[in-house]
């Protein structure tokens, strides 16, 4: 890795961490630039905007996510495990970051109303990350493990219901029972899409 | 009224669907004494900081949300009816309200890491609301339409999820069938709760 390229990442690694506790819209060029002994154009030629920064931090996080949830989730067994492990694998990513919650969630809330690339590339890695849950439903049933008429993106869909609430609970009501509560609702998820007629 | 009552309610009004578009720490103070032809100090005379401005918004919100859709879901026939109602009135209350989604979900994830007396009020608030929907689940037990092993905490816990997944789908993903997406998970969550042995 170049001098440059480490520069690079040093500065993404700070500014995501700071995105994940102030926001995206709440960065500030000059104290990332403070916090790093770096001049605020020296920062500026690694990243020519704060638009260029807020993307290139979103897909930092993507790659993180990448790491800590999509990869070993894909390690599991097809079908029913591999949902279970997409759930186990997001509640423990944010801590596994040192974070206190889900970057996405964290930021949809923030970009929601906000369009533009960011908000588009955000709503578009969502989309892929139901899709992958809505696929790996789309293997349970072909495996016969769930009912042939569950509806694979509904699934994703209450899926993802489950881990918001468990952000929320964790984060706004501070519920030490978030992570119980999540996997009860995840077994009787599976426990409705396996039951047969 | 008086003139003195009538100028503070039409600074909150305005403040309010300020703040849902914003955020409550987004607010200006200068923005909005501007776009009321106040004066700063003519603002400051009714909300004496920026931190009592955002309480009483809160405040606000919170009796917006008990015209809205307390009061109209404590008027539906006790139990399975009221939590119908309950889910129905919820998920018009911003477009009734004339705002692009639930004023209290954005507020939470504006909130959760900023310690203070508005997180604290927050928090107290959506408490209060998964208490009301707990209830109403337990009077659904005790007339028989749900079963006695049912959790009524876990219960407005899951229905608090798909409200969620619902403001997530229709603000970030603009999803035209996430309100069909909400109804089809809440009735598979009454169907669980009916269901006997």
């Amino acid at each position: 890795m170049s001098k440059g390229e480490l520069t690079r990442q040093t500065i993404l690694e700070h500014a995501y961490t700071e995105a994940s506790r102030v926001g995206l819209g709440g960065l500030s060029i000059g104290q990332l630039a403070g916090a790093l002994e770096l001049s605020k154009s020296g920062l500026f030629a690694h990243f020519q905007s704060k638009e260029v920064l807020q993307l290139q931090i979103l897909e930092y996080a993507a790659s993180r996510f990448v790491e800590r949830v999509i990869r070993p989730t894909l390690q599991a067994p097809r079908g029913e495990a591999r949902l279970r492990a997409a759930l186990e694998n997001w509640l423990e990513w944010p801590s596994m970051e040192g974070l206190g919650g889900c970057f996405f969630v964290a930021a949809s809330a923030e970009l929601d109303d906000h369009p533009g690339p960011l908000r588009d590339r955000l709503a578009e890695l969502q989309r892929d990350w139901l899709d992958m849950l809505a696929n790996i439903t789309r293997t349970a049933i072909t495996e016969q493990q769930f009912r042939a008429d569950v509806d694979p993106e509904q699934f994703a869909h209450d899926m993802y219901g489950i881990m918001l609430v468990t952000h929320q609970y964790s984060r706004l009501l501070r519920d030490p029972m978030s992570y119980d509560r999540a996997r009860r609702s995840f077994d009787a998820l599976m426990s409705a899409a396996r039951r047969t007629h």
